[in-house]
């Protein structure tokens, strides 16, 4: 008999979300129809210009190895638009290009969590980071948000109770899935603040960044003493609709971009040599592309949202950043006498065909949770779905 | 003052080889000609059609996020073409995708290890694979090879010496690099038996499973009792000329395959999207460019070898497989009075603009070895510069 596989995959986490999606193809292969607000994949097409310059490097031959850092254009072009949009000066050597932003995740913590460090990660959040941490033998610990009606702050109080002498990283998502959060000025200088006083590395996701429908967006890594302990978590993925590209980048200090280069060359070896020269003309080309995208994105989101608003026993703020909505729902599942988020969502899909996440999937319940909260993505979905798929809901949850 | 880096990075090792590019490209920067025989990758381009079909696939929109095992009809493809050129019955359920061959280690070994496990490892061969088992705390066993007059085979003697109840996995490169090995049918029976005597896992390095100059290919997983114990590293870089692109697969059995599939959706959620579509057209598309791409290797081989085998002092076993070939240089070595491997490699490249890696730069050097050898890459070099090159060393050495 062979023996047993290791250990540590027990200790291996997922994105569950992907049950949702399994649940959705076995009702429609009913023939029902699904509105998928599930997805956080997108349905918009690739930008042609990127298209069209990855075509012609692969066609010149740009098929073979490249450095594990990336290709030095691409490494030069990401550096001055992190420079330029941050408010930061930073050359190639402070950035590592990754096939894709999640592999960052992976290597931050490879590279500076001990097993049994503790790791302040939000939540609800991103599930891969509290899986990852988990996986490599850190503590996950969790923070969470204070809901107000003009948004979500993150919950200062339980941060500083949080943190002793073994926390080493605080994960930070500005620009929140699923909750399109943001922090005000001056929660962003106090998350600095916390991180400077009790010497944490930060991991700034920012795979939303650029999605944001008015105003500037901002980087912790602009305000004093951050650049030294931050590494962001850059892709291409939304902002470009390149989600299936596999394009992102770890950008941060040379000392450890050393080690996250010696880490791609042990694990993947290099990102794609072709598509990267697709990456240079997405951060230096024609930028129409990425201004449609986001204006389809709007117009999705304005829709959903105004028709959200209007069903009963739902409370929405609208996030001015990222293709999520996260309304509480908490009088619609008690209506519905709901066993559990579970049955909230499969009761809900199974009578209106609308598939969405639900607050579960994003890293374990918290004990002193007593709201619940859905998420809708629109980035996957069209605007004739989405005012059908609404219409179906409101209709169903109206009824209970 | 930030805390230190994780410790884990200690254990961390590399691909030295880099450090020869590193003096390549200095010597090359001082007006010098270079002969690179230390490079892995090809030198020749992708054949057309998979081109052709990834730009189509690009085009049409294939651009989104695809199952973390990869889009079905590739998985059927590989399943396919595994099943009939090794003899066994596999199934898409046995196929996961992935960004190259090398994570496929990483994947295997976090699958099956754990710490103070001991695996069994060629040495020399890939540097990866003592660097992944000893940074994810197992202990590297290197097993050896005799040299005989035509070739090289697995010391048998010294697996069975090392083998213990601590031992789980056998890590198996038939068509081996650096060495271009191979085994008899005899030792491949008998390294399947020593496997499963031992109730060991083995990871079967097949990346150059079709570079073969003549006769057909044999895989141990087509072994009696191999299928259920044995995962397979798949790639197109080697077959394909697509090293750039970032293509391979695990395929083993579905309860080791469904970990595989869990670890990418936390690493690196999927495999580029439309270069899957260039894999299917690659393995079911016409075969002209990869018997091409392997006729050229097969003219840069015969004349490399030719040229090599008239070095007084060098000892050459001309392989039928991969694209390396890895002389005995000792005379060579020790008319030189060279102190290290590195100051033979770093004379013969000053003097003669020759670059190539040496033994050191495939797993730690063993205590019981005598002899020295260096190998050659011929699949990043055109036929004049080989000719010129080994004439320029020829010149250097025979003065020595």
């Amino acid at each position: 008999m062979l023996q047993d596989f290791s250990n540590r995959l027990d200790c291996l986490g997922t994105e569950t979300a992907f049950l949702v999606s399994k649940d959705a193809s076995e009702f429609a292969s009913k023939g029902n129809k699904i509105y998928p607000f599930h997805l956080g994949d997108i349905n918009i097409n690739t930008p042609f210009n990127i298209i069209e310059k990855s075509e012609i490097a692969m066609k010149e031959g740009k098929t073979g190895y490249v450095p594990s850092e990336g290709i030095p254009t691409l490494r030069d072009a990401i550096a001055d638009k992190i420079s330029n949009e941050r408010a930061v000066k930073l050359t190639r050597d402070n950035v590592i290009v990754q096939p894709g932003g999640k592999p960052v995740i992976l290597k931050f913590i490879h590279c500076l969590m001990n097993p049994g460090d503790e790791v302040l990660y939000p939540n609800p959040g991103y599930p891969i980071y509290e899986s990852q941490i988990e996986y490599n033998e850190g503590i996950a610990v969790p923070y969470s948000y204070n809901s107000h009606n003009d948004g979500f702050s993150i919950d200062q109080i339980q941060l500083e109770r949080s943190v002793n002498t073994k926390t080493k990283i605080l994960i930070y998502n500005n620009y929140q899935n699923p909750m399109g959060s943001e922090s005000s000025k001056e929660e962003m200088k106090w998350i600095a603040n916390f991180a400077i006083k009790n010497n944490l590395w930060v991991l700034s996701d920012e795979a939303y960044f650029n999605i944001q429908y008015s105003g500037t967006p901002r980087s912790i890594i602009s305000l004093p003493g951050m650049v030294d302990r931050t590494v962001i978590l850059y892709t291409f993925s939304k902002t470009y609709a390149m989600t299936g590209w596999r394009l992102g980048a770890a950008i941060g200090p040379k000392s450890i971009m050393k080690h996250f280069s010696k880490l791609s060359v042990n694990d993947e070896s290099c990102t794609n040599h072709f598509i990267q020269y697709g990456g240079i003309e997405a951060l230096q080309g024609n930028q129409e592309g990425a201004k449609s995208i986001l204006n389809k994105l709007r117009s999705r989101r304005d829709i959903l949202a105004s028709k959200l608003k209007k069903i009963n026993g739902l409370n929405l703020f609208v996030p001015n950043s990222t293709f999520y909505l996260f309304p509480e729902i908490t009088e619609i599942y008690n209506r519905m006498s709901a066993t559990s988020y579970e049955d909230f969502r499969r009761q809900t899909l199974l009578n209106t065909g609308v598939a969405f996440c639900t607050r579960e999937h994003f890293g374990r319940v918290l004990k002193n949770e007593t709201k619940k909260y859905i998420r809708f993505a629109y980035s996957g979905i069209n605007i004739d779905q989405i005012e059908e798929g609404i219409d179906q809901l409101s209709n169903f949850w109206s009824k209970l």
